[in-house]
């Protein structure tokens, strides 16, 4: 069983934990301990959850216990947010338990001072001893969306991740469940995790896991620096060949790698190295942060395109033609429309014969109704076509009510055709486009907050899946 | 009088006037002449309004007249959107109304077929014969924030665009009232224009009447071809002396380019020149839709930046690290932060003093309320030193109950230091990071949907004041 497998490989014990020791203050605040515990319980964890702190009898429901060894059932995963020097005291604690996985939340340790850095050495050297492995320090650590597993120790707002594909990973909390809108966009989510200080666990150890991990089939990295260069490539080498790695890799300029080393402790070494031997690893790397977020989403619910030729369908002339910029500039061509489908436009309209197909054209001759049957038909024309292997969208989205006949037409192209889309919705009303937003996500249709990202996606998609082939991975 | 002033100019008569006359269908639809009469009234249209169709003899509470010349009250501006064939006619009814301004809405035109190319010409010689100018046809028309003139045909589903120094114009509705989320993203708007087909007014005309708009700071321009490059270029060096201007021009491709010409008819020429010619004459090109969209806020409310050394202020290490990449390719340097400003931060925290400042590292030794304040302490140190310029901030809305204290702030540090700031804001709830905008935007303190842009709009700026001081505009 896929959960068995993974709770025998190296970060199993972690993301697969079935039983969680939440150890730190249990005051009611905006993060701590108490946070770890409120969350685990909203997001429905499945297993069972233990408060370790002397001075609590009980937190949120849940009996507490002065510590883990007081605990009579077995600890899968220790989350410690306590001060800093107490830290290699509760490892000291964890072992005699058995447990083999702990979540260090608590900061001050190598990211602060010189004192820090050495306990955190302290910290590895006994963790080392017990054969305990760590995440962190400095982290919010990790999520698993098939089990409810959150850990991070800031309120979140929501309760729910959707279960998915995209494994997210980052060097701090930027990428945790606190500060992305997973409920609101729906991104389809497998694991998250924050290295933090990555004392212990790193990329290379969770590139293992995620690769072995059957929920995982995109994995997105947010990396400062990288601990084994080499080794990373080589493992990174053989996981694309099965699942696509993109990476966002900050330190473009002088400024950011200095700023790199004072942060990460390590140097990043020169920023030109990184793209070519991301380039011959078949990593993908990713320019901003809106791209590390929202280029997962194509890979994780449509499918690779066959080639890189896009019809690009808009309701704005203008929208077409800055569609075409940004398809070409992402590696994409605009595809020419065979004969057959030209002529399925025309008896549309003589003025969607085209690729780019601007269907705003007809908006003046048609009432609302006839305008989705109208644009239904336009993608159902270039989906059709053998020369079309994807499609760029941009919808006008005018009130939150007409979402669902959109939502409708695309349930119904997604039975016809199985070729990769991706969606960019303006609008003017946020209300509308975010309604519009989460009923297509839902139903797996990526959308996206511009054109620009949409055609990125795509093409580093239709990218990824050439050079799959050519390596015949 | 800035109105009387504006209203003798080339393009006056559109922008400020006084009674419109709309000629069209009025049948309740998602579009049409009933949604511009709608439009004039949701916004609050100070002067008097004309529905003019035979058929009908009120039109929403207003008294329809069969042609304009059964109006007894002066018209100064007519918006067509009555079948193509018919529009010539009704510019010669115009002619004796004295009318000497026309929206035409419709389409049909040189954009769709030879004939209407045909038409188009008809239509452009009978209305010079009698003087009278014409925006469009194929367009959605103007808005002047100033008097609530909004002629969109589309419903917007809402009814009120902040008034301010943006001025966008577009060679299509995509820029208008319709698709852009004015309501919800406080854009400081002073007119909008959609040239459509440019059949007569062109993008001169427009940079003329704007660079004397009392209204207008900032020029934005979405353009596909340019009819004059030369005077253009002349007449916008001119401007970009007094204010900035900032092209969007797609095209950059081949495949774009041919687009753009069987789109507006016009070649486009090869894009490399323009990218010198904009820079020749001061233009700002930009590159992305929402570039487009969310640059000029920054100069729409914040002072231009006395140079270009940035603070960077974040509550994330990572995305202090980010910003730099973005700062740095935006033409921004990290400030180097005075002896005194580092004092004052290592007050507050050793882990504080430096740039980027991180105050997430903070986050886990106080509350919520002292976060604010540690927050408020780092701006105010920062924001203090002559050694910065500019400020770029990436925030964390939780929830839109704390949007309010966040506002608090900045209302008091925009009392004591005037800095250009540009915001990113992320979180777990789209919800919070909307309210937390829109309060931040009505205090005038520009928000972003990335770090990236928040970035590149804070360098361009720089950039524009010392072009602007090295010419001694």
């Amino acid at each position: 069983m896929a959960t068995e497998l993974n709770r025998n490989s190296n970060l199993g014990t972690f993301f697969e934990a079935r039983s969680v020791a939440v150890i730190g203050s249990f005051k009611e605040a905006w993060m701590g301990g108490y946070g770890v515990v409120k969350n685990l319980l909203n997001f429905g964890f499945c297993g069972n959850i233990y408060p370790i702190n002397p001075s609590y009898s009980e937190v949120l429901g849940m009996t507490a216990y002065p510590t883990v060894n007081h605990v009579t059932d077995p600890i899968d995963l220790a989350v410690i947010i306590t001060p800093s020097h107490v830290v290699p005291q509760i490892i000291e604690q964890c072992a005699p338990k058995g447990i083999k996985a702990a979540i260090i939340v608590s900061d001050g340790f190598a990211e602060t001072s010189r004192e820090g850095a050495r306990l955190q050495r302290q910290l590895v050297g006994i963790a080392r001893s017990f054969g305990i492995r760590i995440i962190g320090p400095n982290t919010i650590g990790i999520v698993n969306t098939a089990t409810g597993l959150v850990t991070t120790p800031y309120y979140t707002g929501y309760n729910r991740i959707q279960r998915g594909a995209i494994a997210y990973a980052s060097q701090t909390g930027i990428a945790g469940a606190q500060a992305l809108p997973l409920e609101d966009c729906a991104y389809p989510i497998s694991k998250i995790c924050d290295f933090g200080n990555k004392c212990d666990v790193n990329e290379i150890d969770l590139l293992e896991y995620l690769a072995a991990d059957p929920e995982t089939e995109i994995i997105a990295i947010h990396l400062e620096d990288i601990k084994d260069s080499q080794q990373f490539m080589a493992t990174a080498r053989s996981v694309v060949a099965h699942k696509p790695v993109l990476i966002l890799k900050p330190g473009r300029s002088e400024a950011s790698a200095k700023a790199v080393a004072s942060h990460t402790g390590s140097l990043a070494g020169p920023d030109q190295i990184y793209d070519s031997a991301f380039k011959q690893a078949g990593i993908v790397r990713l320019d901003t942060w809106q791209e590390f977020l929202d280029v997962p989403k194509v890979f994780a619910s449509q499918p690779l395109p066959a080639g890189n030729r896009a019809a690009i369908v808009t309701v704005s002339g203008a929208a077409g033609i800055i569609a075409i910029d940004a398809a070409t500039e992402s590696g994409l061509t605009v595809a020419a429309l065979s004969s057959v489908t030209i002529d399925k436009l025309a008896s549309l309209s003589p003025r969607l014969a085209s690729n780019p197909v601007d269907v705003g054209q007809v908006a003046t001759l048609v009432n609302v109704g006839d305008f989705t049957a109208t644009l239904e038909s336009v993608m159902a024309a270039v989906l059709a076509d053998s020369g079309v292997d994807c499609a760029i969208m941009a919808l006008w989205a005018t009130s939150a009510s007409e979402a669902e006949a959109t939502a409708d037409m695309f349930r119904r192209l997604r039975q016809q055709f199985s070729k990769a889309l991706a969606i960019w919705i303006y609008g003017p009303k946020l209300s509308a486009r975010d309604e519009l937003s989460r009923q297509l996500e839902v139903l797996g249709v990526p959308t996206y907050l511009n054109l620009e990202t949409a055609a990125k996606a795509l093409g580093i998609a239709a990218t990824y899946a050439k050079v799959k082939s050519r390596h015949n991975w």
